[in-house]
């Protein structure tokens, strides 16, 4: 599989810049989440790689062409998000868009639709104006898992869904990414349930590419320190602290740093920390990793 | 705190049986989840107990009285959900809502409602129609904890929020809970992340009520049974089993029991498991509760 370039993107709404100067390569085969808080860009990212808006500055590259020019190139990318489908003139029932769907994509994965409308329990004769949040949601990942696109978009793959229907969703992702492998990019805010699913982390803050690695690295270099305060500023002042607590006595620092910790003193005690917590400071409007490169 | 008793509620949208001879009594102060699947009624039982729909059967009752026909106990309840505000007529800004709301309310909590605008960076002068998903329901959030009812249901407060913002409902609901204990009652589809929160449990599933207990229960009467499936089957017929899965070699039954475990063999393992597990099982097609019990 050949890498997607996303290269200097900017885009602005009235005097708002939503992003800017946004590059990052996505490669093949992985599952990538796509985090960032509310109104941090996600969806206007989503909607300029993938030709819905046209960005001020930059371009996406396929095989070295723009992706805007080349009708190839486009068809092997794939955006499901909750505006898809959801126009309000189009009242025709959820067959009649499966129907179009296996139409448009010679090679859409019927069997595969069939499978997941079964274990979804989505009813097909449904007006597509009158599913619920949560069946749209579901209509949208069934299309987005059977067309045969290279790079598949999810904007909030779980939103309105209830635990079994997102346990659903991941074991369903897992399984054809097993079987075909291919690109996943996925946006959410259930942070702690897609680490289970995803190798790769986009971290989006105010219109930024603030980070990008795999969860494996990640995790390997963020971690908290706990004790007395004055041990752990004594100590920590060699480290990249993103975010501290405090409860009773008790001081607690998170880091985030690619530094061996070494010479860790026996007053002060080091544990993992999980994804969803790294995301946290990160991005908390007290800088997150600004705060301390300042 | 007199406890609101629901007894006996029915409703029927055409020919379709929502909830049907709903029970529960809610005490106070608690932290109470409504836990259910998407369409299992919760919305339905919250606007029926809130005077927003009428009953076919049952009432609600404080003090003795049913809360319909009394308006002062009709001010003990609240709820907030996402059709509360946003009628399309409605195009006041977001300070306006809240200056009535003092109106109504003699003993709205103004300090409170100032400190939660600035910790979630609300804009007051926001049109309440133009408002993002997350942040309707932050301004639904910030009144439900600033009146002075002592039975209020949040309906989903957790929908879009991103997680630094759930974090941030989490902490002040419970501040607030500590400064004035009174009666919560939130319906989510983050279970996991309510679990810290929450102290009781009523689940509702396919309009009924299955479950209503302490979180402290029923963790303590769930867990993981793992080993062969020859030992587990001879082992587990005593006992209430909710679900089973396999992976390799390895079968693993979850039970959902009262009675104590004994004369575990030593081949197989005692885990425990989380509320979402413990839902997901309850609650799948496959019959949860019922499964054992016919």
């Amino acid at each position: 599989m050949n890498p997607l370039i996303i290269s200097h993107l900017d885009k602005s709404f009235k005097k708002k810049q939503v992003l800017k100067d946004i590059s990052f390569v996505l490669e093949g085969p992985h599952i990538y989440g796509l985090l960032g808080r509310n109104g941090s860009g996600k969806s206007t990212l989503f909607n300029l790689i993938n030709n819905r808006l046209t960005p001020d500055r930059g371009q996406v590259l396929l095989d070295g062409k723009p992706v805007l020019e080349d009708d190839d190139g486009l068809e092997q990318l794939f955006l499901a998000n909750h505006t898809t489908l959801m126009r309000k003139d189009e009242k025709g029932k959820v067959k009649k868009y499966i129907r179009l769907a296996n139409q448009f994509y010679p090679d859409f994965d019927q069997e595969l639709c069939e499978h997941l409308i079964r274990v979804f329990d989505l009813n097909v004769n449904t007006r597509i104006d009158k599913l619920s949040t949560g069946y749209q949601t579901i209509f949208n990942i069934i299309l987005a898992l059977c067309v045969p696109a290279s790079f598949i978009f999810l904007d909030e793959p779980t939103l309105g869904l209830d635990a079994n229907h997102r346990e659903i969703f991941y074991k369903e992702l897992l399984t054809t990414f097993a079987k075909r492998p291919r690109t996943f990019i996925i946006s959410t805010h259930l942070i702690d349930e897609l680490a289970q699913i995803m190798d790769q982390v986009i971290l989006l803050d105010q219109g930024q590419i603030k980070l990008a690695d795999s969860v494996e690295n990640l995790l390997a270099h963020s971690y908290a320190l706990t004790g007395n305060q004055e041990d752990i500023e004594a100590f920590m002042s060699n480290y990249h602290v993103i975010g501290s607590e405090r409860i009773g006595n008790q001081f607690t620092v998170y880091i985030y740093d690619t530094k061996e910790l070494t010479d860790l003193p026996d007053t002060i005690q080091k544990s993992p920390i999980d994804l969803q917590r790294v995301f946290i400071e990160l991005t908390t409007t007290r800088g997150g990793l600004d705060y301390h490169e300042a």
